[in-house]
């Protein structure tokens, strides 16, 4: 069995889809736009109104324009010169997407002030402002202060981009009670609490991820997160609205939300935000979600904004038991494919015929196996060897690796279940390691180990327990430059706020939060090791006021790669006691091979 | 040998100052003052010009007023009623010390909202500009704003104190190069530099820790610590001018200071600042130390304000060689003191004839055989049993308690070598501990040499590193409700910024930093657990952009309440080491007795 065994992978694809030659003609046209527009610069972010990580192809302005297809990312096309602002996962990958000699790449974290320099002093710089927060708008108006002057403006690109897709019509899924653990009816009392407590008259909610969580629905709008598209607004008095295309709405969606919501079309969104101001209501947004149309039009008709963090963010982090229980199912779901995937792995790999694209598609292909697995939750990372030790490294056909014995592989990857959202990182061994990695690996397990095996007073944060992650590492003289965790959703977005792990998470922990525990290692140019599993925020059982973790994740652990003489004899029970669950949970839902291989893999050290 | 045998304690007194009986005529007197002065009421803080903990007594107006003479707290005086806002240290001394019938004692943190109920609605809340900070006034004026408003004023309290002590006068004592490590001449250059950075024309500098390390002098103007009150200016450009009471001068330091600084008399600053104004300079004061009079001044001058903190804090925290090796020395003698203490205190606790104060005496008279101790660096904490559970305790002759055999002894303490500063907690036992009491005790040990054996990359945080100190107490689910540690000055004060260990140290710990270390576990009623030693921030040698810690404290820590069963080997090696180390300095400046304690306590465990 090789890789090609496989059906091609249906939720990822390796291709680059960038074509540099494109650039000039794009831009070209997109100046003519400006400049009959009357602006000198205009912004294309990569960002539609409603801030996912995935955007569906219509929203996709700054790969259409520039090439670009990362995850983030911000252009400003002035009248001469253009620039590309990204993050440094992307420093590689942008300029090797666009046309350098027309778009200059700048790395950049948030907003940076040599946006600048394309626009001529005392010039127009136009922006969409349904793309933009009123807090980047806010950023960008101190940054360009004296300068240059921002103006809102209907979307250039829009004018130029012909064959523009239209936006995703997926029809909406309703979890209903037994999935969701809570009508929404009480989620809407909740959230009207909160307005009272404010007190606001209403809240727009511009989030999917907020939006999907209070209705109690799931759509497939977008790529790797179960999205609806689309508007809310909730009055403190009165049914919430939901503004979304009516070709979304099922019969069974209609029957769901009588008595609970109106929908109406995503369009008429523009008028009730007129309405709600010249009402004189008091309206909740938030400023560094919301698009600044809504905070513009809002204001603009008279509405008082109490700009705070969109409340359904908290509330949604705090997972109930019902979704809980999904989740571990879907975790179990996720350790029987990677149970056989891992099995598969360790026969294949010494005959030197993996590719990274290959590994890719039969985890998919082992996930696919069962019928609710519906997704992707992100694009695996693959990393063979060096390619292992770049952080977000996403593997294409022109970058793809043979995986050599001896050398190390990292995958981290994940599924969205109808159940829940997975996301795990294995690092494998496929041959003799060296002194040096087994160390790494080893210090790694041991941080990994060390915020499972955690527990903490009610009010501590995630900022706060990070350097249990980091400890060992840092007695040996190094670390990882990425944080700890990050907060997962139930059968939602693989990143969600508002906790995590690490120095930027200043929000306390609460039970039934998810997040990630994945610290790692890398060594430019020779490996790359993380090791990843999610885990549950719990009340202690024992020791009253304190929370502890129970992990969610069910997958073998290379302990090949571990050095023993590292471990403290906790350590080593902790990882027993861990695979050991594995095994009991995990090895009654697999055959023959799988099976024997999970045995031997779940082995006491 | 009872603690009788002992001199009395020359650094710490146990009376209780405060006569409530006195309160009733001052208030009156002082409403008297108000009301020929016209106003409302009047802000009575605990606080001088300079900010310091311990206050000369002429400005310990609070004390003079209310009663209370708690390091820190604020009265507000109104036409009819009074209130008195203290900290959480303070909640059951202040209500003992002043009159509750005329004074109502609130709980705060901070400026409290509550001090309006104490002015009528629309009235006037005088202060005097001298005691409180730009910061404290914009803060008090956010809080009373629509309620009444707020005016600086001459004190009122100096108007009715009619034997009020004159301003300190001990003579200056200059450190020269061999004990401060550095020529005033290059400290001056440093800042200069800074002003030329922010820029700034000059700096006004009213902390006499910033002043006293900056000009390489100490004085006595105050207990505790060896501070010069006083105030400088240093211009970007020309010769710093200090503000001294000229009486303090000595010979010695007019030569040492020629070609450095000018000296004259402190009552001429008000005239140098409005100077500063007039001649349009830009002007850096910290809003957090200065005194509002300061920026008042300068500002109604016409001066421009950058409002920083001190730019001193920074490079004073970071000590250099010869500030080490005499830190180093300190610890040296403190050692040796603490081992006579702690075996006079092993032979007399079983008689059960030993008393808190007692304790206190004895521990002062073993550190002044030294003749370079000037004085202890705080009022000693002194708490048998369940005393020891009162974190900030202080013991006087009414609370004074008899150690029973089979209580745990609480003792933190620090004294002022001329060469250094120390500060140490040690823990007793004195008959047999329940299980309970040595697994916290091992606990809070666990957490002290895991902050003892830390290693972290430059840039980390003592809010980083807080929790490794206390993750072994919240494995047993229980806490202590204080920071990890803070910051020590050399041959300065026993408190000092701008770096410590816990939530709310945010600034990165640098080389050359002396910071406490002492974790603890409190049982109300029953007993408390401290152990503290002083360490340094030194570069890793071994590991490259790393940090490591030094321990200074070179004391036994008790062994008798540890529970081995806890303990991981490498916390069992770093004991015996750290024990062994004590054992090898301190041992050959022993004899007799002291000395064979002393082999017996630092034994291998």
């Amino acid at each position: 069995m090789t890789p090609s065994a496989f059906p091609p992978a249906r939720f990822q694809s390796f291709e680059e889809k960038a074509d540099p030659s494109q650039v000039a003609p794009r831009l070209a046209a997109l100046r003519q736009a400006m400049a009959k527009a009357g602006v000198d610069a205009f912004l294309v972010p990569r960002a539609d109104a409603h801030r996912g990580e995935s955007v569906p192809p219509g929203e996709a302005r700054l790969a259409y324009l520039t090439g670009f297809t990362g995850s983030a990312g911000l252009a400003v096309i002035g009248k001469d010169k253009a620039g590309l602002f990204v993050d440094s996962r992307y420093t590689l990958q942008a300029p090797a997407q666009t046309d350098t000699s027309l778009v200059t790449v700048h790395e950049a974290v948030g907003i940076s002030p040599d946006i600048a320099q394309y626009v001529l002093k005392g010039g127009t710089l136009a922006y969409d402002p349904w793309l933009h927060t009123p807090g980047e708008v806010r950023d960008l108006t101190d940054k360009l202060k004296g300068h240059a002057t921002l103006v809102p403006h209907a979307n250039l690109v829009d004018t130029i981009w012909d064959d523009r897709p239209g936006a995703p019509v997926s029809p909406i899924e309703f979890l209903g009670h037994n999935r969701a653990g809570k009508e929404t009816a009480d989620k809407v009392a909740d959230l009207r609490a909160v307005l009272a407590a404010e007190p606001a008259d209403a809240v727009v909610l511009t989030l999917p991820e907020s939006i999907c969580w209070l209705f109690n629905m799931r759509g497939r709008d977008v790529p790797n997160t179960p999205f609806v598209l689309g508007f809310a607004i909730v009055p403190r008095e009165g049914l919430p609205t939901l503004y979304l295309d009516s070709a979304k709405i099922t019969p069974e969606l209609t029957v769901a939300l009588a008595d609970i919501a109106t929908v109406v079309e995503a369009k008429t969104l523009a008028a009730a935000l007129e309405t709600l101001g010249s009402d004189g209501k008091t309206v909740l947004i938030d400023p560094q979600s919301a698009p600044a149309a809504v905070a513009d039009t809002l204001r603009q008709a008279g509405a008082t904004l109490v700009e705070k963090r969109d409340p359904i963010l908290g509330p949604k982090s705090r997972k109930n038991e019902v979704e809980l229980a999904g989740m571990r199912e879907a975790h179990t779901l996720d350790g029987i494919a990677l149970a056989k995937f891992l099995a598969w792995f360790d026969r294949e790999a010494p005959k030197g015929e993996l590719t990274e694209t290959g590994i890719v598609t039969a985890l998919e292909a082992f996930r696919r196996e069962d019928d609710t697995c519906v997704d992707a939750s992100f694009d695996t990372i693959s990393g063979a060897g060096p390619n292992g030790a770049i952080v977000h490294y996403r593997v294409t056909s022109k970058t793809d690796r043979r995986l050599a014995p001896g050398e190390i592989m990292l995958v981290d990857s994940g599924a969205q279940y109808l159940s829940g959202t997975t996301d795990i990182t294995r690092t494998l061994s496929t041959g003799a390691a060296t002194a040096e990695q087994q160390d790494r690996y080893t210090r790694v397990l041991k941080g990994m180990i060390a915020i499972s095996m955690a527990r903490f007073p009610k009010g501590t944060t995630g900022a706060q327990i990070d350097v249990l992650a980091r400890q060992s590492l840092w007695q040996a003289g190094v670390t990882y430059n990425h944080g700890t965790g990050h907060g997962v959703g139930a059968f939602l977005g693989v990143h969600e706020g508002p906790v995590g792990i690490g120095p930027r998470y200043t929000a306390p922990l609460e039970a039934g939060n998810v997040i990630s525990n994945e610290p790692g290692y890398y060594k430019a140019g020779e490996y790359g090791i993380r090791i990843e599993n999610l885990l549950v925020v719990r009340e202690s059982a024992s020791h009253p006021g304190y929370l502890e973790f129970e992990t969610l994740t069910l997958a073998p652990i290379d302990t090949r790669l571990i050095d023993r003489q590292l471990m403290r004899p906790e350590e080593i029970d902790w990882l027993n006691a861990y695979h050991k669950r594995v095994r009991e949970e995990i090895s009654p839902r697999l055959e023959g091979e799988a099976k024997e291989w999970l045995a031997a893999a779940t082995d006491a050290i």
